[in-house]
């Protein structure tokens, strides 16, 4: 740290992604997809195209917000792009928090929403989720804050229905209700269809996960066009080129293989399900993950002990050193080899380990 | 507008970027090089990585990071990407100015400066260029806030020598000076080399200018290692993957081929010092930039007119509607064609519109 440092960020812990080590590791740490993009992508990205990389790109993406609009069944100014999903979540707590507008989370989801708040000095509050790590929706009625939710939540996995989400948004009228759908098409419900019903809702979507093309740094919102006037203000007066001409190419070329897409992430459940059911084989206890991972702990080992054995027999997962979660794993679905690996060397591991 | 915008930012205006018009223009109003970037770059993009899109980038970019290292002079440790060079500002804005610390600009420079303070609420102070847009080094001594300067300054063109912005680093040991260098290969001296001698120095660059990539969306920043991790940690926070793995390729490919970066940074400088006194042989009045672009005004027509006329001939320039500089232009130095284009447009306006 210098001196120089804005006294507020001093104490402020910055967030501390998966890691990505060079090499060497089955990473079932990120939730990458095991699946190349679709073969248009390539086809897209054609020498031509990278030529013309001295030209500034479209800051507001059009063709390829068109797309994504037809694809969901929206008009073009409820949509917007953003650098990954990360920085549309950071546009929307500065938009919709802040001059006494707080934000409200569980206290099990995705850790960036916390740094996010801290980073802009918004109160914010964690709402225990209940034991089982479901969302208890009473908690988010009437908040007087702006609601943040991953649906599926993360890394727990579990998934609100729609109908739960929207109860949400009828009883926060006067507050922004940010639905965080990262994993949304492994299983879950959209709420991308209620996006011309309620104006206080913010979808938030990536390409990263379900699209396959975490590589690409692609993400977007859908909402009511106020809500995607007020967060382009804050694109434009913060990075107004903030998506590179590659990016948008080949976010459209996906755009037009759903297909593809359709096809994978019914091997992606289908491989989901499979891996649940060799690891509660081995006693492991897991939660109803809709999204491309797993979230489990084995009764026996201890969490720590577990992810430092899986790292030596060179599987990274994630574990998160906090409260309540501390003995679960999330584990990325990969292909079949990769869970095909990590079931080998957890059925070592417990045979070697039979104590805590 | 909606409802649910954070009352602070209601009244505040983003920035308005160069319009990107989807075709037709001759475009010489967003400071893009006629070039297209090394022919490394395409072949290092090749089917099989982008294939690997699915995998997230790495998120210190550390292979090019240490290509940077090298290039200047300096310590992996010295050197931060960024998603250009606007995200960097953004960083250094949000990490060195706020609790108490302002920032100090002069009053005509890159716009996105003050919208930066604005947009974080920071207090700036502008001070005036002199009549001649040269900056007054003694304004800039003990101030009492973060220093930011262009050099060369946009839009003026005008550069200052090293030693007076070592003047303003050593008169401001307790502040940051950001020394924006986006123009700095065009003709001016960089500061990179101050780097190990002031800790605080940040030396802002870009690929979007002098390294024909402003489609790829990459800048960095030159520091001590103090001020790079205060700008990794507020960028963590914000986006830590913010920099795409194409990007990142392309921009190690780019670093590799400096020679052909010197060989066209010439042609710019003659394309400028040939468009400047052909401007000069018609009556036009300019500074003696030492970027790759024009700033300059005809005392016989207004700025608004001509820059009308200009885009009704398919032209499109840059012009600023504010104080001081509202009868200039901001031309750039695009390719032999399109200069002889510019300069036969510009004659056949001045022949028809004789009087202002």
């Amino acid at each position: 740290m210098s001196r120089f440092l804005n006294q507020r960020l001093r104490a402020f812990e910055a967030y501390v992604p998966g890691e990505q080590p060079s090499g060497g590791y089955i990473k079932l740490n990120t939730n990458e997809a095991p699946f190349p993009p679709p073969p248009g992508v390539s086809e897209r990205l054609t020498p031509a195209e990278i030529r013309r990389l001295n030209l500034y790109p479209d800051p507001d993406g059009k063709a390829l917000t068109a797309k994504l609009a037809a694809l969901f069944g929206v008009g073009p100014g409820n949509v917007m792009l953003s650098n990954g999903s990360d920085e549309m979540l950071s546009f929307a707590f500065m938009a919709f928090c802040g001059s006494g507008v707080g934000a409200v989370f569980p206290d099990v989801t995705y850790g960036f929403y916390r740094v996010l708040a801290g980073l802009y000095g918004i109160p914010y509050e964690e709402m225990p989720l209940r034991d089982d790590f479901t969302v208890d929706v009473s908690d988010y009625l009437g908040v007087g804050a702006t609601v943040v939710l991953a649906n599926p939540n993360a890394p727990t996995g579990l998934a609100l229905p729609v109908r739960s989400i929207e109860a949400i948004l009828a009883a926060n009228p006067r507050n922004v209700v940010v639905v965080d759908e990262a994993y949304v098409d492994f299983g879950a419900e959209s709420c991308a269809g209620l996006v011309g019903r309620y104006d206080n809702l913010l979808v938030v979507r990536t390409y990263s996960k379900s699209r396959f093309m975490a590589g690409a740094r692609l993400g977007f919102a859908l909402g009511s066009e106020e809500l995607i006037k007020d967060l382009k203000k804050i694109k434009y007066s913060v990075n107004p080129y903030n998506i590179n001409r590659l990016t948008l190419a080949a976010g459209e070329a996906a755009a037009d293989d759903n297909a593809y897409y359709e096809e994978n992430w019914r091997r992606l459940e289908a491989g989901r399900r499979s891996a649940s059911e060799r690891l509660e084989r081995m006693g492991f206890v897991m939660t109803d993950s809709k999204a491309n991972f797993l979230f489990t702990r084995h009764p026996d080992i201890a969490g720590r002990k577990l992810y430092a054995k899986l790292r030596e027999a060179g599987i990274l997962v994630r574990r998160f050193d906090q409260p309540r979660i501390g003995d679960y794993l999330r584990i990325s679905v990969g292909s079949g080899e990769q869970m095909d690996a990590l079931c080998l060397a957890l059925s070592k591991i417990l045979e070697r380990s039979p104590e805590k």
